[in-house]
């Protein structure tokens, strides 16, 4: 049904379609044109298609209309080509590759450059092989990405449940050309200082024709971003200022901003366009990471643009920061990304002004399979292997006492350093204060908002655990959460007030076989992740249902963070600055590089 | 010396470097950076260079500097990036790869796609491969084009040399990725209506990953044009008006804006830019043929980019459109056209104002080049086979009644219809006249104006000819030009108003083995084209005296038409509008397609 065949087998039918010696499969009439490519709205249009790609676009297609001919009259709507989701971590939706595909499309996104590097944490070269299969039986355009950094930085620093090198990365390449790129190299240290895997990688990619995803978080003014773009790393989405894109752009990078559930980075990044007026051919809006949730109470790359637009960009320069770039970005310009003669055809029809971004109908591969926020196709399940259920290699038997921290002092207090959360930013900021000592132990004061976080390695049984503390999850009675999506490595993370409570909750999610628990007095939530402990098995609905459930016993508990799941399933992510924790321990990323940190402060750094 | 390595084997250099491990080989420091990724001109930029690439661009480069690193100081002058030509024959310059790059790259041009389907005509295949491994061996950052219409139409429309067919154009492409696309369609009523030779050419190039270039001439809302863009092309320089821009880019094409010495169409074309606003990503300046002359006189690219600026253009986009947009449209911006790490160090710097586009000094492949419009470089001459010096299979006793027109009529008048040259356009018109006809001949009547013109097959001795008239020569006295440059099919092109010398100019370039004789009263000239009797084998400076020395011998005549020579060589170019001659006769095309027509008028036609 969505069967997307490369333009040269498609030559001759599209070209005898388009001057009337075949007949059209699909016309969309009379619509407002959004071309992305000359950046005008042309009204009184429409589309021939022939199969899954476009084969005309004018005033006029009656010459391709036969009696089989499905025939959309838009009716004076705006046509546009679907929208293009630059980067994204399926995954962090919670659903598979089908379900998202369901969630998404009749909101207007058919296509997507997706990063597999949670699953390929967790299972390896054939997590991304899994999701590549499951992708190709879907109508979106989906491209999948060489995941770079499993781990993301090293064994010194995190433990994965697999590891990917070079040759790994150049065996994906060879399972088709929908493995489109490397994904987010984010040991961006290691490829300015010349680590071997990194280089080796990027090597691979470009022999390979593919494209570099990059992941920098030094500053947009440190001398070294030139350095990682001289290794030919040409797209990054970890922009938070307009800096930050100006200086990718000026490097030839593509700037990828991103409003993700909890990292709302837009507002200030589109302001290289908005305020500073650079060329906007190279920027991008991406969501990177968006619950389920999210996707059904604000939307995914219909949200993206519309709050594109809200800053002040123009409709048709905000549709292209998600259509032609994209696609250029990945040099699939005669694939996706514009309603023209040749491409998929990949459109979706909007109501009322364009600024609205109000998805009617959507058109993926020639087929309508979703209209008025509905899907109008069956898609069938795909079905997992048994291995990728069992991915929690712990037992249920986690006690309070792994979560005492022992002081250097046997009472009064003692300086530590503890991450600070930001609501609705990807970075931390490390915090130094003084904790109270107990019969040599850390005793936290309630009052002190300080919580401890700890990470249990789950995918070799090594029994590495580490415990920290963490500020600002805003817990206001005793309360936990665990949870098996902790990114990158996604080990076991608990975060809580109670050592009790954070046992019970861990011990929760191992039972599930992955998943997240919050356990507290106000109630508790499940929300079971069989997929490599990532990905529930459930449709859409019900995901987004159990998503909210826990979103609702966190702000019960006092946990009233945008999207808190998304933002604490991230305190574990060891390259993004500037404190996180690992099943190593306390890991620091600074202008310096990325380092172990002890959590006790020394003489020198103490309140 | 010019070793432009692939960016995947530099990468582990670019990067030690860039971080400052390795030396640079090449810095450029102080410098206003024009940069055509952002569309900004910054100041006080530096750019690090190692071996052929890019390592660093920023404000500091001095952490790259040692002993054996050359310094060149830009004070303050602008650095681009190096102009790209993104469709251009060389042929047309009757210059070898070599004496074309030693004349445009101290114009600051460093890099072009090349269209080498003159001497396929000639000489098939293994012309297209001498001209490649000639470019290879020249700075230039050359990309070459698998010739798409050997012949132009048919073997009913024209004899050529050599015929070339899908199975050709897959060859050229295996011989490496600098083989990049496929050269103007030009047979595009063959694509809209399904000839299986141009289909197939196109298949095997979008199934090699290569680019399609096209040639259209009719009307800019000629409903066929999506036809032509639903088989794959994506890039065309036939546009003479704003429309044919803005309609091509609307489809997704590159709109390619000619300057040649004789086709004067940017000062139309660009107003789909200054007057009605698309976004400018898709519009490239090209220069498709200019003449040595006009190379030594005007220029090349820079002269095309200034011409552009001087209608309105701001000149940071100017640059663009011969710059990244080219790169982005045949997929090489990871390799050339923007000053960014990882490219190629193609570098310009520029003297003055932007818009005067004064090159001082070319880098190329990281090698200074040229300076002060001097190269400072050797190149070693390529060495083309006996056979490809050879190629006019014809004797010197072409007589002068030859050249003879029987009319249907003893005496009195026949209606006819001739060629009407248009100065500086490249499309002629269809006129219809009377002329006199005395002994059942026809008598040209000097003071009409009209000339003759003829073609004789030269390369199967088939003994092919044909004759036919012309209008707007200009010859004020019995006069004659000959020439083995005759687009496409380059048999010997003769045009004149004396019988007698247009036979003793044929046999003129019939005993050069190839060139352009003039002769008339008022002198001759005599211009020798050995290679393919296209090319010249003598170095630029004496090819553009020779050049001129024909233009000067055709004005003293009256053939006063700017670049007359090039004018006139594309008279039997039978694929471009309206009316032309070939061996086989008058060819016409319009709407309706291509045909061979009689040179008298039926009665319906009558004048």
């Amino acid at each position: 049904m969505f069967n997307r065949k490369p333009l040269h087998e498609c030559v001759p039918e599209l070209v005898a379609a388009a001057r009337g010696d075949k007949h059209a499969t699909l016309v969309v009439t009379n619509g407002k044109l959004v071309n992305v490519v000359s950046g005008e709205i042309l009204p009184g249009m429409s589309i021939g298609v022939y199969g899954s790609r476009i084969a005309y676009v004018g005033k006029d297609v009656s010459h391709m209309i036969g009696p089989e001919t499905k025939v959309v009259d838009a009716a004076g709507r705006y046509m546009a080509p679907g929208l293009l989701d630059g980067h994204c971590h399926i995954e962090s939706t919670q659903l598979t590759v089908t379900e998202f595909s369901r969630a998404v499309l009749p909101l207007g996104t058919t296509g997507g450059f997706f990063d597999a590097h949670e699953i390929a944490n967790v299972c390896g070269l054939s997590g991304i092989r899994h999701m590549l299969e499951e992708a190709r039986q879907t109508p979106l355009a989906a491209y999948l990405q060489a995941a770079s950094c499993v781990p993301s930085t090293g064994p010194d620093f995190e433990t994965t449940g697999a590891s990917l090198g070079p040759k790994d990365v150049a065996e994906a390449y060879a399972w088709g050309q929908d493995v489109i790129a490397l994904g987010e190299v984010m040991n961006f240290p290691g490829v300015v200082y010349g680590d071997d895997k990194m280089i080796g990688e990027i090597q691979e990619t470009l022999k390979a024709g593919r494209f570099v995803d990059g992941h920098f978080t030094w500053a947009a003014d440190d001398w070294r971003l030139p350095v990682y773009a001289a290794a030919g790393v040409t797209g990054d989405h970890e922009c938070v200022t307009a800096d930050d894109v100006i200086e990718r752009v000026r490097l030839g990078m593509y700037a990828k901003m991103r409003r993700g559930s909890a990292w709302h980075d837009v507002a200030q990044t589109i302001k290289a366009h908005t305020e500073s007026g650079i060329d906007t051919r190279r920027m991008m809006l991406v969501t990177d990471d968006r619950s389920s949730e999210s996707l059904r109470d604000e939307g995914h790359m219909d949200f993206v643009v519309r709050h594109a637009i809200s800053q002040g960009v123009k409709p048709v320069t905000a549709f292209q920061m998600a259509t032609i770039n994209t696609a250029e970005r990945f040099g699939l310009q005669r694939d996706i990304g514009a309603i023209v003669p040749g491409n998929y055809a990949d459109i979706i029809l909007l109501d009322g002004n364009l600024a609205d971004v109000n998805v009617v109908m959507t058109i993926a591969a020639g087929v309508v399979v979703a209209e008025n926020g509905r899907m109008t196709v069956e898609l069938a399940p795909y079905a997992y292997p048994e291995e990728m259920l069992q991915s929690v290699r712990l037992e249920p038997s986690v006690a309070a006492d792994w979560f005492a921290i022992k002081a250097p002092v046997a009472s009064g207090e003692a300086g530590v350093r503890a991450i600070e959360v930001r609501e609705n930013h990807v970075e931390t900021h490390e915090i130094h204060v003084k904790v109270p000592v107990e019969n040599g132990q850390i005793a936290l004061d309630p009052a002190s908002g300080l919580c401890k976080i700890a990470v249990l390695e789950r995918h070799h049984r090594t029994g590495n655990r580490s415990v920290g503390l963490v500020a600002n999850i805003r817990f206001r009675k005793p309360a936990a959460i665990a949870m098996t999506v902790a990114h990158d490595s996604h080990n076991v993370l608990v975060i809580g007030s109670s050592d009790e409570l954070m046992a019970e909750a861990a011990n929760a999610v191992i039972r599930m076989q992955g998943g997240v628990a919050v356990m507290s007095e106000e109630g508790a939530a499940e929300f079971p992740l069989r997929i490599a402990g990532l990905m529930s098995t459930e449709p859409f609905e019900t995901v987004a249902e159990q998503s909210a459930s826990v979103s609702r016993a966190l702000a019960a508990a006092g946990c009233d963070l945008n999207y808190a799941f998304m933002t604490l399933s991230l305190l574990a992510l060891v390259v993004i600055p500037t404190l996180r924790i690992s099943d190593k321990g306390l890991v620091r990323i600074s202008a310096a590089g990325i380092e172990l940190v002890p959590l006790f402060l020394e003489e020198t750094e103490q309140v």
